[in-house]
């Protein structure tokens, strides 16, 4: 390799992980930097806010996963900024980083369009403590709900809103409906099940759009079954405790919740190089930057046009793709001039509903209901990493498919023995 | 029965959920209240804070728990005081609920020996929110310990000090030196294995003292075995964030954990009856108030002198057994003069030290070793309820057993993405 120094890894995500795991084999030094002390299973972290799966088992240690891959060393710091002119990354807690090769995969978070104090009231849902303030702020209402005497404040409470109708707002909206209507209504004597409601609220025109339009129908179609109302081309223009202001009705909610749009991370802010509106940076077909060879972004945090057409998704594959991609350049130190550009190999993409119901695009199959749904707990244990987890999770989705008593309905105090609630 | 209204029970651990479930025949309104929302199996509540189990592996949701029996109504509330005068418990959230009977199960909370401005810096084990606090402050001591420079300061991080030698500070004491060096130390390059200490401070001339003195001593062994220092006759005169003062020795360490001494709960207070030194208060024989022979007192909160001899234990057996006791008593409304007394029934005591190591008196028997640890691992998971949670407990076990990589080894950031650390 004709770069000298380590490989620094911002982001312990998929497209990092991957990148990491696929120069396993390489004379590098590889420093692996993230905010968090594990990697997370995103595409099942809705099943931990809606309390059918314990945050352990969809999460790894780092460390541990890196434990018999003698060159990589974890670092556990937040990354203030990259500095270009010295080469190397600046953290919180530590002294700064000198990279030889840099691969930025920092992910993004949750986008308010500009309304960032509307995150208070409706939280995303992005890391293992997102999960867990939903999961609390889901139970507590229907506690809340049982406690008050007024049937409004009892509807407030038990109307869910959620707003942003791709895979995750739709995947959210589903879990909700059935936990609601099948785990919670059993075990609450007064539980008004007129009130309890779910809203999806989309501002396109359809659901699910990165899927065909047969099969945003029939997800929607699944959903409304389980109750959800599905608002199409609404417009939310205002949240606030009591509500949300979707089109020009306000609807009276306890729980909002964000679902619908990203913006990268703000360490990419200190590259100096142009944003795109979502905070990506544009990259070059080999994901490096203009004239920045050996600094590469992935996943995420990337705005990656490739021949194909427009930008790719947000998607864990793409990630994965990317990471691989890059680990391969690096490892083998190909020159700008000699790279291939990145192709992304699109397998497919799914979203689960709720029990047995979901939709999926393979290749030129357009699957739903329950085959797609089987196949989406196919591909979903099988990208989990170890014995271990695989067979938790299985487990935990036959139990609940079984008994419908999710695994992990749990409240933590926050505060002491006596949080508000 | 020849008491009118509702049977209150006051606590979800294990006497009230014993007694709430022994009634579930009779024909009696049951309101319990807790102010979680589960029921916690808190012999195996150190393994969560030492990141072997998850949360939902050895807790359940009350409502769950109840909801195929009919007359049990769940309250989720913090009782602020029971007045006597007028029958009714007083509620931080909803109105007074009256009561025909009263069972109080309130628990315990730890006891600072009137120091409580030590929790701070030694923070103790009754809740999943203390046990996760733990597991957070023990995972990022060994981070912390990675990230400074100074030898001092790393072994500061890694130096564990339980204060108090009962069954709680054993198990953690042996729990933290075997995760520590078997899953901690293989994932820090720079693990100042010298520098990992757990330190195990015992007033009084042997740990386990409920034990025999022969198991005492050899649980002593099993622990210096992995390496734990145990400090007999040592009292703690202090708690700073920088250590500890055991007998005339400043120890510093950023992990002091605190296992010495009960509270009884504070609701105890306002019943009016003397409270002995650990805040519990006196009860007849038949686990009743003098003169209210309606209200009864169990578990932790009770100081029952039986016929056999000294106050019964904290133990979770006993307040099952006094669970039983009363719902009987109150099934069959038999008056006070007719009331046999209760007894307890001591089928034996366990303690866990290590992986295949244990100490237990059983009846006649004491065992030690493999033996002991055997026959622990069958009672706990024998008395999990469910066979999901045996299920995954038992899975964990034998997965930690075989490769010492426990499986919630996950630390959350409590505000947002910045914490301190």
């Amino acid at each position: 390799m004709n770069v000298k120094g380590p490989v620094v890894i911002v982001g312990g995500g998929f497209g990092g992980l991957a990148a990491a795991h696929a120069l396993r084999k390489a004379q590098v030094e590889i420093i692996l930097i993230d905010r968090a002390n594990h990697h997370l299973f995103q595409p099942l972290l809705y099943q931990v806010a809606t309390a059918a799966l314990s945050p352990a088992d969809i999460a790894w240690p780092l460390r541990t996963l890196f434990r018999s891959q003698p060159n990589v060393r974890v670092v556990l710091d937040d990354v203030l900024k990259v500095d270009r002119v010295e080469r190397r990354v600046e953290l919180l807690h530590s002294e700064p980083i000198s990279y030889g090769c840099l691969i930025l995969a920092p992910g993004a978070r949750h986008s308010y369009f500009g309304h960032q104090e509307w995150e208070a009231d409706a939280p995303g849902l992005k890391t293992l403590s997102d999960a867990l303030d939903l999961r609390e702020r889901m139970l507590m209402a229907f506690e809340r709900a049982q406690r008050v005497k007024e049937p409004e404040a009892a509807r407030e409470y038990l109307t869910f809103v959620i707003v942003g109708g791709g895979p995750t707002g739709v995947e959210l909206a589903g879990a909700l409906a059935e936990i609601g209507r099948k785990a919670m209504a059993p075990d609450f004597p007064v539980f008004h099940q007129a009130e309890f409601r779910v809203l999806l609220i989309e501002g396109g025109g359809r659901i699910l759009d990165a899927f065909p339009p047969d099969l945003s129908r029939k997800a929607q179609t699944a959903l409304e079954k389980l109750g959800v109302t599905v608002m199409l081309n609404t417009r939310v223009s205002d949240v606030t405790a009591q509500g949300v202001l979707a089109g020009s009705r306000f609807i009276r909610s306890a729980n909002v919740l964000w679902a619908a749009g990203n913006a990268a991370s703000p360490i990419l802010a200190s590259l100096d190089e142009p944003l795109e509106a979502a905070g990506r940076v544009r990259v070059e077909q080999d994901l490096s930057l203009p004239g920045d060879p050996w600094l590469f972004v992935i996943g995420d945090a990337a705005h990656c046009v490739t021949a194909g057409g427009g930008p790719l998704p947000g998607l864990a594959p793409v990630a994965i793709q990317e990471g691989r991609y890059v680990a391969k350049v690096i490892a083998q130190g190909i020159p700008t001039g000699e790279r291939q550009p990145f192709v992304y190999k699109d397998r497919g993409i799914l979203a689960t509903i709720g029990r047995a119901k979901a939709v999926a695009l393979l290749g030129p199959f357009s699957l739903s209901g329950l085959v797609a749904w089987l196949a989406w707990c196919f591909i979903h244990v099988l990208f989990l990493i170890g014995f271990r987890n695989r067979f938790r999770v299985m487990f935990e989705w036959i139990w609940y498919y079984v008994t419908f008593k999710p695994g992990a309905r749990l409240i933590y105090w926050k505060s002491g023995d006596k949080p508000e609630r």
